[in-house]
């Protein structure tokens, strides 16, 4: 343990942690007081560590995306339903609300109007809903046209990224693709996001 | 408090505790226990549960936000990066390791090539390395090609964002967009690639 500490910079604490709570397989016991962890272990704890560390994901939320990876009967398209379903933020919006339920059925015919295939009860309908209510709320219905430039914009870039994990063939890596891709792919959009608005900015309101 | 309570549809043991926090401004005292509350508190309070609740703030995050809101000396481009500021996640790697060392390099060779004018310090590029960094530790260098697919998408998008806000001209209109458009719409365009995910999962792989 002490081995795969420090090859995978994770302290032991952390990683008995990890193992009681499920996320993390045990060793094979080669004594006593020793166990030996192959190398995917360490590929398994650096995985734990991107969707905790990087992606924001609670334990329990980082345990359903792994199960999810460990059961063979999930592949292709419904892998990717249930890594969206695992990381699902849970909401405090009252769902019975009329302002909710408003832009929830909005948020579904526009959906629909793109033209878009999807699930009538996918989570990212629900969390697209709990935003767009809580900017109408706020009075910004203005940058809701937004959503405009947004949807095309998103559109071509899945097209592409579902074509990249794709290519890989093998169940395992696109599995890890989607994954990654999903979480890792999330933190990458919105820091780039965050730096295209900079430069935005700096050029239409001086830097 | 009751009033507020009831139509901001927030508890009043929550009410209390943003006040006590300090996110929240103590109302005027008209009795030994009874004080007016404003509509601005209700505006105020929405925008509470809008960065906690949707964007996923911390309160000490959100307390940030609200701060430079409230602090007219911060306006047009600062603003901006103030807010960045104050909602950038802790990150839990190792700033010091090789490899996060190679990819913040990395990050800032590709947005100097992009062109794109950021601080050098941003707190976007710390982010941007922390998900690179964990792209590259888990084998998935083939998703990075992406981000030639992500930046111009973002260049072009963050150009409309800060159009729509910049057109509002007045200081606190615009504070207001910057913080929801940065974390709502944040909140919006997630929710957005994961449909279009689906759909392009749907239609490359069968549903």
């Amino acid at each position: 343990m002490a081995e795969l500490s420090q090859r995978s910079g994770v302290s032991i604490a952390t990683i008995k942690f990890y193992l009681r709570e499920g996320l993390l397989p045990p060793g094979t016991a080669t004594g006593r007081n020793q166990a030996d962890y192959p190398d995917e272990h360490l590929r398994r704890l650096r995985l734990i560590r991107a969707l905790i560390d990087v992606g924001g994901l609670t334990v329990a939320a980082a345990k359903n995306v792994l199960q999810a990876i460990d059961d063979p009967a999930i592949y292709g398209h419904d892998l990717l339903g249930v890594a969206h379903h695992a990381i699902a933020k849970q909401s405090r919006w009252d769902r019975s609300s009329p302002q909710w339920i408003a832009a929830r059925r909005e948020v579904a015919e526009r959906i629909t109007q793109l033209g878009w295939q999807v699930h009538s009860e996918a989570a990212a309908l629900d969390q697209l809903a709990d935003a767009v209510a809580a900017m109408r709320e706020l009075g910004q219905e203005d940058l809701l046209s937004l959503l405009d430039v947004y949807a095309p914009a998103m559109e071509k870039l899945a097209q592409k990224e579902v074509e990249a994990v794709v290519a890989r063939g093998e169940r395992a890596a696109m599995v890890e693709g989607v994954v990654t891709g999903t979480v890792l792919g999330e933190a990458i959009l919105t820091a780039l996001r965050r730096l295209a608005q900079e430069h935005a900015s700096a050029g239409q309101q001086g830097p």
